[in-house]
């Protein structure tokens, strides 16, 4: 825990329900305040120091004009080969304002309108809305939900690359599964991609958050022709939870580089400065504070699967080996479709609902464990006391006027 | 001077050119050290306050989450009921990462791909990349230029809307040559808009930066059927400096409140959340550091009319009505259509290039004076420099890389 500057906790722990109330964020503020909020990818961890201390100069100076790319690239290539033994030539890397702009933006580049670009189901939502924003079309590949948890389903993958597809939205590590492809799987990936002819690009927001036991193979970085015209999509804000920031970057393989060449100056432009600042101190000095996190994540994947074989038995769940998100299988509570639904109005626990995710969600929600082991416990407690009631009928609350 | 913190000199003296040159902006990261840079519109200012404060209170809390739009649509109101006398309904506000995003998600709104919309030229170079990326036509509808500087040419507007054209992007205060529309001559483009079925979105960013001898009047606030179905984006992004730290407001009239409520919250999400936080305590707190703001302002705007009377006679200038913006016609100085290009590899001082504004722009740039009055004497001496050594061959420098 040395240099996280967070106590023996780690920076899971430094924080309670107090504080966290005062934060401004979505996790904190679009629910009322007698709910846990357990939804979006935010972590309940105060700022990695080194962060802190490169925003706090930011101020100081009053850097708050428009972004450019600065020492990120650099930063990241360097994590990168430190992290994943991954060399990419930072002068090929650009800035984005996020990774969802990012995919936008290199969708936009090698495909065209009205092609169809596949993703694995469940998804993250946010896919579901700006990919037809701009003219292309969602195809639902769902992964394969076995009883040792979720797997890619290669065989689905072909019949959806083989029925036209332009562009493979990959997600490595996946959310909301957790699931880490192998590097033998996403060499198949490869090789169909190949073999079809379909653009891949790479959602590897979760990369650095991987538990012990699984591996982060970076797809550009495969010795393969569609790696090496693929692009990853990398950030520090899941890892280091600087969503709000506003920066990300679009790393090519060596023949995507050309396209990427193409990413418009506006578009780097309205990238957050605050954001580059901050994830290049993430990058650079933030593997201590990253490796402590990453601790406590472990500990509470673990809780997690102990308060619910011990509360909520029914319960689907299995440790994912990267992010700090549960895809929970509650069918068996006899919820309904939409028991994310349940569970904030009888247990003002905000869940994310399945329904979001795609056709696979019916029945599921995601659970977001970073937060504190006790808010945890709590979330567990009023989920499953909220079963307990079931016969009852709800009292009205703030939510109705949701 | 009260309030503001940073002594007489008011907020334009606070900073030398080595606190400057440490910034991680594209004002101070674009051009190599030797270069004055004096294009992009940031302003050389430290941060007001109220907003510094605002800032290392979020940093200590960790609030880098996902953005809401929290107090800052009230506070928004609030300061445009003090400033412009404008009551507007803080619950139909919608927060957008910034203006240009705000307008094309607005213009994706009430157009539709292949429509037409006009612009007054020159015109803030953006709208030319973002309107065509989503399939909207930029049409020119130049200014008129006379002696006494700019005007809103009618003629021009009513040819251009009766040629068939969906919206108008209405620009006020105007962004390069800094002309406020009057009350009289915004009823006259809402009478038209009406006539013609042409939806307005206007473009207020610069709303806060309008000298004495002007006023704002907000489009939307005008008693007339056109301007009750626009919508302005407004920003506290120039008046304090906060362009990279991400958040601007879609604010509507009466009648185009349905049409903003159908922005997804996917778009207001990617906003930034310092954005949000400094942009409340700019509106709030922020008028006092923005009235010494303006005293600099206005005497810079005279300092540079005097530097050019005096070094450069041959330039045309015509002082602003507002922003710190001035449109150059260079045209005199027999330096071409790019004399921008001139005075970087000559002079050592970067402007933003007149071509990139639309058609009108030949033989213009645009000069920003947010500057210290040392650093602004010195530009204006470094480009009369420029034209004493005409004849001289340029030494190679490290802007041959650029
Ligand atoms: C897989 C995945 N992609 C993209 C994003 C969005 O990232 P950003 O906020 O950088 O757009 C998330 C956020 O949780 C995510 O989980
Ligand atoms: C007229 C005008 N509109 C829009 C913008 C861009 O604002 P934002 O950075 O909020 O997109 C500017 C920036 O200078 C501007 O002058």
């Amino acid at each position: 825990m040395i240099g996280t500057g967070h106590g023996p906790g780690g920076p899971l722990s430094a924080l309670g329900l107090g504080e966290l109330r005062e934060r401004h964020s979505a996790k904190w503020r679009e629910y009322p305040p007698e709910v846990l909020p357990m939804w979006v990818a935010e972590m309940d961890t105060p700022l990695a120091e080194p962060i802190a201390a490169a925003l706090r100069e930011a101020v100081a100076r009053g850097d708050t004009g428009y972004a450019v790319a600065c020492g990120l690239p650099e930063a990241f290539a360097a994590f990168a080969a430190r992290r994943f033994g991954w060399h990419t030539d930072p002068a090929a890397i650009r800035l984005v304002p996020d990774v969802m702009a990012g995919i936008i933006e290199v969708l936009h580049l090698v495909t065209a309108p009205g092609d169809r670009v596949v993703v694995n189901t469940p998804a993250y939502p946010p896919y579901f809305y700006w990919l037809p924003r701009i003219g292309r079309e969602v195809v639902q590949s769902p992964l394969a939900l076995g009883p040792d948890g979720y797997r890619l389903d290669l065989a689905a993958l072909e019949r959806d690359f083989a029925a036209g597809a332009a562009a493979f939205l990959l997600c490595n590590p996946h959310n909301p599964t957790g699931l880490v492809l192998t590097e033998e799987e996403l060499r198949a990936v490869a090789a169909l991609a190949s073999r079809y002819g379909v653009r891949v690009v790479s959602d590897e927001i979760h990369a650095p958050l991987v538990y012990a036991g699984a591996r982060h193979v970076p797809f550009p970085s495969l010795d393969d022709p569609a790696a090496a015209r693929s692009v990853a999509l990398v950030s520090a804000s899941k890892a280091w939870n600087l969503a709000g920031l506003k920066a990300a970057l679009a790393v090519p393989g060596p023949e995507a580089r050309r396209d990427l060449a193409a990413i418009a100056a506006e578009v780097s432009e309205s990238s957050g400065m605050f954001g580059v600042l901050a994830s290049e101190a993430a990058f650079t000095a933030g593997e201590p504070w990253l490796d402590a996190l990453m601790a406590g994540l472990n500990a509470n994947r673990a809780l997690l699967g102990d308060l619910l074989a011990e509360r909520l038995p029914g319960v689907g769940y299995q440790p994912p080996q990267a992010t700090y998100l549960a895809w929970l299988d509650l069918r068996a509570l006899g919820l309904g479709d939409d028991p994310a639904e349940w569970f904030l109005r009888r247990g003002s626990v905000a869940l994310y609902s399945g329904l979001k995710f795609g056709a696979p969600g019916r029945g599921f929600a995601r659970f977001n464990f970073a937060t504190p082991p006790d808010l945890l416990t709590d979330a567990i407690a009023r989920m499953a006391s909220s079963l307990d009631g079931r016969a009852r009928t709800p009292r009205p609350t703030a939510l109705d006027a949701l």
